[in-house]
C-alpha cells in the first residue's frame, strides 16, 4: 500500500462503498458470484434509501418495506434490522457523501449442495452507496419531462408482486429506448387493462380538479409517493388512490412523477401533448417545494452516524 | 501456489469453469460487478447447450438463438460466432467434463460515465461450464413426475419477449415453491387466456389421440422442443404448435416436458389426477429414446475440442 493510500482512506471510496459478504469495499470492487440466483434467476428483492444533507430519509420506513419484502420472498438472515441499519450508516460513512443514493439488496443466494430448493438457500446481503441519483437532469426537474405512454405492459400482479421491488426490469428498460427514440425522455407503463401504473424508478400522479390521483396497484408503494400523499393530505388536498385511467391522466391539469432517485418531478407533456402551457403547475411546484422541505423535519430525516468511521 | 496445484491443475475447476471479462477462473471465483445492470435491472439475456458424452448438443443453433436473443436486446459484442463457440468449447475443455451444462449470458453491462442510456453501455459476456444439470431426479425421468398447474400466471409477451432466454425468473420461482408445497415436484404456468405455457427451464407437450401438441407462443422456442418437433415429424405424427388450452393438456393420453436440463421427461399426474395408468406411455417413452439417440447424430452433435487446453 502507498503512502498516499495511507493518508488518504477516503479516496478509495470517491465512487461509492459497497457492502459483500461482511466486508465493505469500493464500490468498484464489489462482486458477487457469477453463479447466484439473485443474477442467473433475478432472485432478489431491494430498496433504495437517499441522504440528503447529511440526514437518511425515512430510513426506517425503508427498512420496513424491506424487511416485508423479504418476508414475501421467503428469505431470512442472521442480520437484524439495527445490524442492516447500522451497515447502511457505515457505507455512507465510509464515502463521506453528503447526498447519496443507497442500495440494499437480498438475493437467494446458491443452492445448497445437491439441492435445487429455493427455499434450502443460504440468502445475502449486498448494499452499496454511491452518490446521489437524479432520474431527470436539473432543467428537467424545473421545466419538465417530456414523457410517453409505452408500448409495452407493466409486467402484471398476476405474474410477480409488483409491492416487492424488484430487478425485474425488462418491460421498463425496453420502454426507456422506446421513449428516447420517440423524442421523449421518459415512459409510462400502462396495466392489461389500459390503467396507468408506473414507470422506471418512479410512480406517477395526476392532479385534477383539485384532486390528487395514484394508482393503487399493479405499483410499488414508493416511499416518494407515500410522502407525497401524507404531504397533500397535509395540505387537505383530496388523495385517491384507485386505478386510474389513461383519460384521467391525458386529461389532467398537471402530471408528475415520484422517485427516491430526485423526489417530485413535473412531467411536462405526455404521447406529445402538453399539460396546461407547459410550464410546471403551482400544485406540482408546491408539492416538489415542501417534499424537500420534510428532509428538515425529524419525523423523516435521521443524520448519518459519520462519526462512527 | 503448492505441488500439488501444479501437478493437477484440472482441480482448479473439479467443479466447473468460468469466463468473466477475458479471463477463464474456477467457476466457485467467478464474480461480476455487483453495480452490472445485468444484475441491478436484470438487463441481461442467456442461453443453456449442454454436452452429453463429449459433444456438444445442437451448438450452432443456441448460438444462433444467443446471437438473436442479443440483437433484440440490442447488445453487440467484439466476440465474432467462432469466438463464442471457442470460449464454449474452451470452458467445457478445461473442466474435463464429458457431460456438462454450459450457460453463456450477455449483460447490458454498466452505463458509460454520465450517461443512463442503456443503449451506450459496454456489453458483456459471462459464461461458465458445470456438471451436467437435471431438473428431474433418474427415477423421476423413468416413472414421472407429479405437476400442478400454478396459481402464478406466466410473465406475458405484452410485457417482455418470452422467445428471448431471460432470468425474470420470479413467477418460475414462486410456482416451484407452490408446487413443492403442493406436495409436487414441478409447476406449468398459464397465460392470461388460461393457456398452457411452460414451466421452469421446460416447454410443455401433449400427446392425444396420436397428434403432438406444444404451444406457439408466450413460451421460449427451446432448443430441446425443437427437437422433440424435428422427432416427431420424422416419425410421421402430426405436431401442432398452437395455443393449448389447459383442457387439452388435462385430457392428454400423454403429457411431458423437454428441457436442456434433462431432454425429455414423461408427467405422471396434473393436480392430482394421473395420466393413464401412471407409467410414462408409449410415445413420450419413444421421444426420450430418440432423443438421446440423436446426441451421436453428426447433424446435431460437435465433438468439444478438449485437445486445445
Amino acid at each position: 500500500m502507498s503512502d498516499a493510500a495511507v493518508n488518504e482512506p477516503h479516496n478509495l471510496y470517491a465512487e461509492g462503498a459497497a457492502y459483500v459478504d461482511g466486508d465493505y469495499v469500493p464500490v468498484g470492487e464489489a462482486r458477487i458470484p457469477l453463479t447466484d440466483l439473485g443474477f442467473v434467476r433475478s432472485d432478489v428483492t431491494y430498496d433504495v434509501v437517499h441522504v440528503w444533507n447529511g440526514k437518511f430519509f425515512r430510513l426506517d420506513d425503508h427498512l420496513d418495506r424491506f424487511e416485508t419484502s423479504c418476508e414475501k420472498m421467503r428469505f431470512s438472515f442472521e442480520h437484524t434490522r439495527d445490524d442492516l441499519a447500522a451497515m447502511l450508516h457505515q457505507l455512507v460513512a465510509l464515502t463521506g457523501f453528503t447526498d447519496s443514493y443507497v442500495n440494499i439488496s437480498a438475493s437467494r443466494g446458491s443452492f445448497a449442495p445437491g439441492s435445487r430448493d429455493p427455499l434450502l438457500c443460504r440468502n445475502k446481503i449486498y448494499a452499496f452507496a454511491v452518490p446521489f441519483v437524479w432520474i431527470t437532469r436539473q432543467d428537467e426537474q424545473e421545466e419538465g419531462v417530456d414523457a410517453i405512454i409505452s408500448s409495452t405492459q407493466r409486467i402484471p400482479m398476476a405474474s410477480m408482486d409488483q409491492t416487492v421491488k424488484n430487478y425485474h426490469w425488462a418491460d421498463l428498460t425496453s420502454s426507456i429506448i422506446e421513449a428516447n427514440e420517440r423524442g421523449a425522455r421518459l415512459p409510462i407503463l400502462l396495466d392489461e387493462n389500459g390503467n396507468v401504473t408506473e414507470g422506471p424508478g418512479f410512480n406517477v400522479f395526476a392532479y385534477c380538479n383539485g384532486k390528487l390521483y395514484t394508482p393503487d396497484t399493479g405499483v410499488l408503494h414508493g416511499m416518494t409517493r407515500r410522502t407525497v400523499l401524507e404531504l397533500a393530505g397535509k395540505q387537505n388536498v383530496e388523495t385517491l388512490v384507485e386505478p386510474v385511467p389513461l383519460a384521467t391522466l391525458k386529461n389532467a391539469d398537471e402530471v408528475f412523477l415520484s422517485s427516491t432517485a430526485g423526489g417530485v418531478m413535473p412531467i411536462r407533456s405526455l404521447d406529445g401533448e402538453t399539460f396546461g402551457d407547459g410550464a410546471p403547475g403551482p400544485f406540482t411546484t408546491r408539492m416538489r417545494q415542501l417534499y424537500w422541505e420534510a428532509h428538515d423535519d425529524p419525523e423523516y430525516a435521521e443524520p448519518v452516524r459519520y462519526a462512527a468511521v
